[in-house]
Parts: C-alpha cells; sequence; structure tokens
C-alpha cells in the first residue's frame, strides 16, 4: 500500500466506527470511544492492517502496549509483524522487578511501570496506543524503554487530539496516527 | 488439528514460558505470569493458534475480553475468527451506558461493567481471560453476557490453577485451558 490517507477508504471506515461521548470523565471533555470500532470486525482489522502494513518492513521487534486500550491494539500487530509484546502498566500491576516513570496529569500525577529484562539493548521499539492527548503517557513510555535501552522508532495512535499538542512532548520521535479529532 | 494436548508440542511450549513469582501479590500466593509468554513471538503466536483453531468454526460471534491481562489475548482471536471484541471492564471505565455485575472477592467485591448494545441477542459468545482462579471473574462476565441475550458457548483461558476449583462456577458452561498449575 502506497495510498495515502486521502486516498485509501479505509481511514474513513476507521473514523465513522469512532463514538464520541460528552462529558466523560467528567464535564467538557468529548471522550473518543474505541469501543464502536472494536465492534465492527471489518473496521477492527482494517485499523489493525493499517499499522502492519507500515511497521512491517521496519525491522520493530518491540511492541510496547499501554494499559489498558494499548492492550487491544498492540496485541494483533505485534504478532502480525513478528515482534514481541511488552504492557507497560500502572503501579503494582506487573508481578516482576520494574522499573517505572512518573508523569503529571491535569491533576496529579500518575506512573508507568516495565519489567525489567522485557527489551534488550538495542531493540527497536513500536509504542502503542489508542490516544494521544497532552502526550505525557507517551513520554513516559518512551522513558521506560530508552532507559532500557531500546530506540524508540516511532508511536502508533488511532486518534490523535491536535489541540493538546501532545506531539510536542515526544522528544522528537515521530507519532503515526489514523485520525484527529477535535 | 485434532492433536490432543499429549501430543502437540505447543502445548509444552506455552506452558514453558509462564514465569511462576511467589509470593505475589501477597505472601503465599505463586503469581503465574505470562508476559514472559509474551515476550517469544512464537509462543505467543502458538497461544493465539491454539485457541483459533479450536473457535474458528464454532460460529462464534462476540469474544469478550476482561480487563486487563483479557484484552492481550482476546482481540487476535476476534480477528482472526471474524467475531466482534467486546472488553469487559472495571467501573467507570467504559464510557458509554453500561451493565454491572458485582462479584465477591477474597477480601471484598469487585465490578464489571458491559456497554448496553455491545451484543446482540442471540449472538454466540466467548469469553477470554488469562487465568481461572475461583472463578468469580468469569461468572460475572457470563452473567453480563447473558443478561444482554448472548449465549455464552464456552469460557478460554491460559492457565487455570485446578485447586480452587473455578470450573465448578461456571454453571456448567465449558471451560476450555492450555494448562493447568498448582
Amino acid at each position: 500500500m502506497s495510498a495515502c490517507n486521502g486516498d485509501d477508504p479505509r481511514f474513513t471506515h476507521v473514523k465513522n466506527k469512532i463514538r464520541v461521548i460528552p462529558d466523560f470523565p467528567k464535564p467538557g471533555i468529548m471522550f473518543q470511544d474505541i469501543t464502536t470500532l472494536l465492534l465492527d470486525p471489518k473496521a477492527f482489522k482494517d485499523t489493525v492492517d493499517l499499522f502492519v502494513e507500515r511497521y512491517k518492513s521496519k525491522n520493530i521487534s518491540v511492541v510496547a502496549g499501554i494499559e489498558a486500550r494499548g492492550f487491544i491494539f498492540g496485541p494483533p500487530i505485534a504478532l502480525a509483524i513478528g515482534a514481541k509484546f511488552v504492557p507497560l502498566r500502572k503501579p503494582r500491576k506487573l508481578p516482576g522487578e520494574v522499573i517505572s516513570e512518573e508523569y503529571v496529569l491535569e491533576y496529579g500525577s500518575d506512573c508507568l511501570e516495565m519489567h525489567v529484562g522485557a527489551v534488550e539493548l538495542g531493540e527497536r521499539a513500536l509504542i502503542v496506543d489508542d490516544l494521544v492527548a497532552t502526550g505525557g503517557t507517551l513520554c513516559a513510555a518512551m522513558n521506560l524503554l530508552e532507559r532500557a535501552g531500546a530506540e524508540v522508532v516511532e508511536c502508533a495512535c488511532v486518534i490523535e487530539l491536535p489541540d493538546l499538542k501532545g506531539r510536542d512532548r515526544l522528544k522528537g520521535k515521530p507519532l503515526y496516527i489514523l485520525m484527529e479529532a477535535h
């Protein structure tokens, strides 16, 4: 596939399956709900295929998925390109020895953890999540992988909220998305 | 594939990739860690393939995965058999209208939620999680799907802890597993 976004009907197909729910989880937020995409087997397959076509020849050996919705999109991509899947989880969920990265939220902070030994020095990694908003979670994920010695090739998300400028926090690493939402 | 467990080397391959971590999340628990399985692309693919071979001709239109590790195994199975994927989540995570099922834990209780409208009357459903222990979570998942009018065909888990007798709580529905742990 060399079609750009505008030519490939799958991008529109995917976008049309995202449901927008106003005022969740709090007033003023227009929540981008990917669960309606998952209810359409063809649209879900299109989503995964678009990522797989982009990454299958990029020599990626690690797909890291961010809890919890990154666990839905990351594993099918990892399986299709023959990479390992590394879950990046909330605190106290991973049972082995971990490294941690705190990141700032609108109110307070949160933390992401990765198992020690999950990636090896020099491995090429793709980070997957459903949505990029402020970029704080993706930035923490990048820090975890880089501290473990991996090279982050790209971040891949289904949806970007460009108004929140999350792209600017990704330390110059490319971000690939299937659709923008405003 | 008609090989029984003993004949198919993939079962042993999968089992050998599960890491056991003592005293997590509390003293006395031998935690079955599937994250080491995910680090081996061949073993992860074998795991998914074993489920897909079992379910591809069973006319299943819904794969329901239980947060969070059921999100790792459920979507690749759903994609391969052409079913929708329905996430069953902890409270206040799903943005739309939900139905809820409480279930009892060793100390206190927890709750699982499913979006209203995720399944249609008469759909044939498979429930996926990484592990069955007491069966409480799987039972709550079955109740959600049945309340929405779906028929639960089977529950599928990578690991069973047979000493905890979770099978007895599944209301007579079959449970398929790849390995037992003691």
